[in-house]
């Protein structure tokens, strides 16, 4: 596939929406679909989705969780069930009407989330208070009928884990949806290196159906927000209406307590927002596909170089490092030097025939640009070291970017300010009226990307109505 | 879910099905789920899934093919390009029709396999002989209408890995098609311990646009066979219709010839079938997602055994085995032998006070019954080796069956008898006609396997029609 030759992409500061796009079609990453709103995600994207089931995967088996697989279908009376979820998901639900040769009696939904399924079978499954708490996960693909969309952000289909568990009391399903968040967060900021927000979605932008919901808010560097992941706790809503009950050690029936939580390919375009520039992608090695590309300059003595870049490769892989080498021929160094940056490769090696006598070789970081001499004999620790100061600089440079991008205001006046001129996130005061949080929407396209666990309140009334109180928002434009 | 009580389950000499439908229910594998059809894959069913996708997905790997995610959509108009696969297919898709509160200007097939779509792509992404050949692997869900279902062996949507690949010339396609037929050969007798028949198919019988497919079919313990595995040289039949087209070495433009490889969740329905026995699963323990299950014998002195039992578990567990302690209170020993003998695990040990004193532990073999006794200090080596001889011995046994149920027959007579009395393989001539492949199907219900690569003519003519000829096949009544 070697028509993704690399070429200049648009610069972020002259417009990060086509910036996004050139990035994820010349890195590899997806190509657009003959199917509406739907992305073909190839090789290198799809890389980066195995990275994120493998380490998260593990997390959430880690945490007792089971993983299992519910049908992509469901019929129509199912979704129907409980009332606020079917409003907030019908808008947007693909329906299969025929089967073979057939019109179907009832119109089946593709699930663009599990819960009423979920709840069909837990309706059986559960029984007694030893059957608690259920805790189920599944890694999937589900539909939503989007107006625009746009590759990883909100695409027609899309893949995502959706857990789902259940609990005998409110306390337990409330730890359990914030345990989560904290997997999420730990994974969002030690693996991916994007500094987070956690807290709790307004009472407007919650889950269809949930009690309570949960975030994880990054910001891109474009100054809008992105939510990253959510938990819901969902009470006893869907309980009560798919008579999810079980007997307490007592022998009384009791609905039981749920939640449900997940992430999506939605992340990649996270990864790629938090951190890339202008040369393209910027990969933390942690996620990174590819951690180290060994890049042969090639003269007289290529064959000896060659060989050299072979071993080199093998003594890495040995040590547990992604590495490639790129043998390819038909390019020049300059070239590859340039697409392997494009797609995001945390460290290159380069060797060349004045290496090989000096039994040496050159590093060169896609964080800094800074270039390191290395001798051969110790090239794996020093590459593994390096690999580790990137990984932190990564996270170092987006933390930078947010608390530089993280503004105050008091009154609407201030955030429309602010928004006009740098983008980011606006910390402000909020009544918790839902009059007020629309105005603000109509008036500056900001939202509440959630009330933050961690409050500081930076004055003390409402941006909007002026009204005391000591809720504390993080408002911003969002994807 | 403690509902899965132990109880007896149908004996296979009574009714097969029903002991299938039995042991896959109370074992835990599956439910049946509110939509017709389909279902839902249970934690422990689903953990087989996982082992395949594990062991087999390296496999693919290390045979140079990238996993990548094509849309679960397929336009009608690009479905029915090749005229032989819409033949083949259209009658078990099931459409969208609805996206939201629209009607769709065109109708959406929910995938029942991949190739036109990947082809739509290929014609895009494969421009000259430096971008061949393309090796491609998706793990996917699937959906095909079925009228009669049964879960594992065929459901309306089902989880398999299509691979996909595009190649310069016949040769290459022709080779690929087989490695990938010994890669499943490889990991069904390897992992999940079935011998299998490695072959082409006959014509009839081949996937709908190819031309020429190879199956790999195992024998099931009622006698019917059971296709676990196909792999497709598609020829250049979907690169002429979507136009897959490269420049060769001399600028000439060339059609690519492809294939397509699967293998799906019927897999674990097979595992059950080949192995199984009255007492339930029979697991191999390279494939069992619990090798080793702990029961310990409580009596007085609880408090020690249950600690021994829990350091031996981290013992075995450090070795690398998969292994489980279940010191759940609420049954009795004899109860959790029988529900992790239901299960299949290969391995059961059992600690109580007496085991204790003389710092010993008893083994039993799900697969023999037989009972030994290891010294606690020793147990991890002892356990090791167990497992490979039980795997060993599962093949054994699975072979052996394969050896007593093959039969031949002369003619059609023949085989008819042999199918009333005793079910199984038959070797038998044909001619190649598809009107006697036919004609067999209709008076014996039995189809042609396929034409095994390991040829031994059994007679001089064909079974049906008599005419001289030198293939023999497999006939068998099939799944």
């Amino acid at each position: 596939m070697s028509k993704e030759f690399v070429k200049e992409i648009t610069a972020q500061s002259e417009d990060f929406s086509q910036w996004y796009l050139d990035v994820i079609l010349k890195a590899g990453l997806v190509d657009y679909s003959p199917v509406k709103g739907c992305m073909v995600i190839k090789p290198y994207g799809y890389a980066i989705w195995e990275q994120i089931q493998n380490i998260l995967g593990q997390m959430i088996k880690d945490t007792g969780h089971d993983n299992m697989y519910f049908p992509l279908f469901i019929p129509e009376s199912l979704l129907q069930k409980e009332v606020e979820h079917v409003e907030g998901f019908a808008p947007e639900v693909a329906w299969v009407t025929q089967g073979g040769q057939n019109e179907l009696g009832e119109r089946l939904a593709i699930r663009p989330t599990s819960e009423t399924i979920v709840c069909a079978m837990l309706a059986d499954w559960i029984q007694s208070h030893r059957d608690l708490p259920v805790l189920l996960n599944q890694w999937a693909n589900v539909v939503r009928w989007e107006k625009s969309t746009r590759p990883f952000l909100r695409t027609t289909e899309f893949l995502w884990q959706e857990g789902h568990t259940a609990h005998a009391n409110y306390r337990e399903a409330e730890d359990e949806a914030l345990l989560m968040l904290d997997t999420y967060t730990d994974f969002v900021q030690r693996y991916l290196a994007i500094p987070v927000i956690k807290g709790q979605k307004s009472e407007k932008e919650k889950f269809a159906g949930a009690l309570q919901t949960y975030s994880i808010e990054a910001l891109m560097k474009d100054g809008k927000a992105l939510q990253a992941g959510t938990s819901h706790n969902l009470g006893q809503h869907f309980a009560k209406v798919f008579n999810i009950q079980y007997s307490n050690a007592q022998g009384v029936l009791e609905y039981v307590w749920q939640t449900s939580w997940g992430v999506s390919t939605r992340l990649i375009g996270g990864l790629i927002m938090a951190h890339g520039d202008d040369r393209g992608l910027k990969l933390p090695p942690e996620i990174a596909p590819i951690q180290v590309i060994i890049v042969p300059i090639l003269a007289n003595n290529s064959k000896e170089v060659l060989q050299t870049a072979n071993n080199l490769a093998q003594q890495l892989q040995q040590a547990g490092i992604r590495v490639q080498l790129d043998d390819r021929d038909q390019y020049r160094p300059g070239w590859k030097f340039n697409e392997w940056e494009m797609k995001g490769v945390p460290l290159r090696i380069e060797i060349g025939p004045k290496d090989l006598e000096k039994n040496q070789l050159v590093l060169v970081r896609r964080d800094t640009g800074n270039k390191t001499v290395a001798q051969l004999t110790t090239a794996s620790s020093q590459v593994q070291e390096l690999l580790i100061k990137i990984q932190t600089n990564i996270y170092r440079q987006a933390q930078e970017f947010v608390t530089s991008h993280t503004f105050i205001a008091k009154n609407i006046t201030e955030l429309k300010q602010i928004l006009d001129n740098q983008t980011g996130y606006v910390q402000a005061m909020w009544c918790e009226n839902q009059e007020c949080e629309l105005q603000v929407k109509e008036q500056t396209r900001a939202t509440i990307r959630n009330i933050p666990f961690n409050q500081q309140p930076v004055s003390e009334s409402c941006i909007c109505c002026g009204k005391p109180t000591r809720t504390m928002v993080y408002f911003a434009r969002a994807y």
